[in-house]
């Protein structure tokens, strides 16, 4: 067994489960025994890249048992492993705000980029590490999913580069039509139930003293999943949440709408500026949960 | 006036100064607008360097008047700056534990190394931006500070070829001599006061529910200190912190002795494994604060 397992955080996405098994390849070139690991199952988007480029799905735990750890495109507690304070976090690799704590110095690399991809892709350079080409496909598969194929905001000038040199590397002559075929295979929310969809993808933040629970998931329709707005509700209540917000997401014209259910109406509603109708706020424009809809809600909390 | 403010802790030491003024130079470099600034006056060991390399001491601030701004060498709130909340903060260089949290992604670079100085060192090789041979004097200056010579236990593999770099840039023929110079300025206590003594470079941290606040000096003679004991504890008490715990090390013989004052002498006595004679304990072969004072402390608390 490894001495130190990589992970990202709860509710894998593709640049979690991608930058596990990256950061831990390259972690292991430099002299490190790290194992890629993962806090659950992927979804059908990750699952599309792993099939494309014919990588195994990292093993899933729940809690970490080795001494050591590291964390990759996470750092708050609430989003990591149960046993997270009882064992080192001995390096972090991350796009996000911060909330960390612990008692011994570590290793930490962030940059405000669009993906933690983007980030292991220059460390690679730097370091003069070849990537192989599985590997490099699934990183430019994370760009395209965190970045929406570089539409979304939370796009840097550093993105587009590392995706280009990426997709060359991995093969993919024409990275455009993959990403779209990427995207779309994690829009297909027919085969999964109501608490599926909003469990998907869903992370905890603390926003003064409020639980907030905010889920979202990408579709090529929003109507489509609003038709089962009394179904997504029930499955919120019953998680017990204080405060949900579900955004569901148009990735191909870049837009939103979600559903809150919470004691907080009118604090959502100077938050987006909109109105609730329903339990349903129009946010034009929002295809980013970091940037554009946490920043507002964290303002107003 | 620059637009971002770059700053060490409170009770500057030499790394956060040097690493201030290292890390403005190297991000002004990179395109950016930024002034290193101090929240504080350089204390006796600093000043050596600064008058050595012919460098003005950073303008002191007690706030932040502008709206973003980079650490250096700290993390935690408590050491910062007392607007932190007020303001942005786009980067962290640090060597500490961390304790951070803020609302917007940002850049940190942190390792475990001996000194910030030495990350800084390697961030301008991988950048292939040269160093001014003033600022590469305090860089050196800062590791040997921080390191005691490269002797503390805080010493890793990638300060000894960071010094030996930067010393060749400053012109330094001889660093061992220097650095002897360098930290038997830093020893002169006989001109301060015991306020002065105790507060020079203290730092406060929470740990389990206790404010504990640890002070350091550094002499060539241990007695010298104890000597003045009386005068030292009373200063110690009308600070009014819960715990103090002051350590005084022998700079040439790496070992330490500390007056401990507060309401917890068994925990101090288990995380040090010795006896407190006389609000005194002995502590053999440690010399760093960070690796060798605070960890086991905070396994008590």
């Amino acid at each position: 067994m490894a001495n130190t397992l990589v992970f990202g955080h709860k509710n894998p996405d593709t640049d979690t489960i991608a930058s596990a098994i990256a950061a831990s390849y390259f972690l292991n070139q430099i002299g490190n025994d790290t194992e890629a690991v993962a806090q659950g199952e992927p979804n059908a988007e990750t699952q599309f890249a792993l099939d494309y480029f014919k990588v195994a799905a990292p093993r899933v735990i729940s809690s970490a048992d080795t001494e050591t750890v590291v964390l990759v495109d996470h750092n708050e507690a609430a989003q990591s492993v149960d046993n997270l304070a009882d064992v080192t976090v001995e390096g972090i690799y991350d796009h996000h705000k911060f909330a960390f704590t612990n008692a011994t110095p570590l290793y930490i690399t962030a940059k405000p980029w669009g993906s933690v991809a983007t980030i292991l892709y220059y460390e690679f350079k730097q370091a003069n590490i070849e990537i192989p080409s599985d590997i490099a496909g699934l990183m430019a598969s994370a760009i395209i999913s965190d970045t929406l194929l570089l539409k979304s905001p939370t796009t840097t000038t550093y993105d587009q580069p590392a995706l280009e040199a990426l997709a060359k590397i991995a093969g993919l002559t024409n990275y455009e039509a993959y990403g779209l075929d990427l995207l779309k295979a994690g829009t297909d929310l027919s085969s999964r139930s109501d608490k599926e969809l909003i469990d998907g993808d869903a992370k905890s933040f603390e926003m003064g003293g409020h639980q907030f629970r905010i889920g979202q998931v990408n579709t090529v329709d929003i109507d489509d999943v609003l038709a089962r707005q009394s179904g997504i509700e029930a499955a919120m209540v019953a998680e017990g949440y204080e405060d949900f917000l579900f955004v569901i997401t148009d990735i191909l014209n870049s837009n939103s709408k979600a559903i809150y259910l919470g004691d907080a109406n009118q604090a959502i509603e100077s938050a987006f500026n909109a109105t609730l109708t329903n339990h349903v706020i129009d946010l034009p424009g929002v295809v980013s949960r970091k940037k554009q809809v946490v920043p507002p809600l964290e303002n107003q909390f």
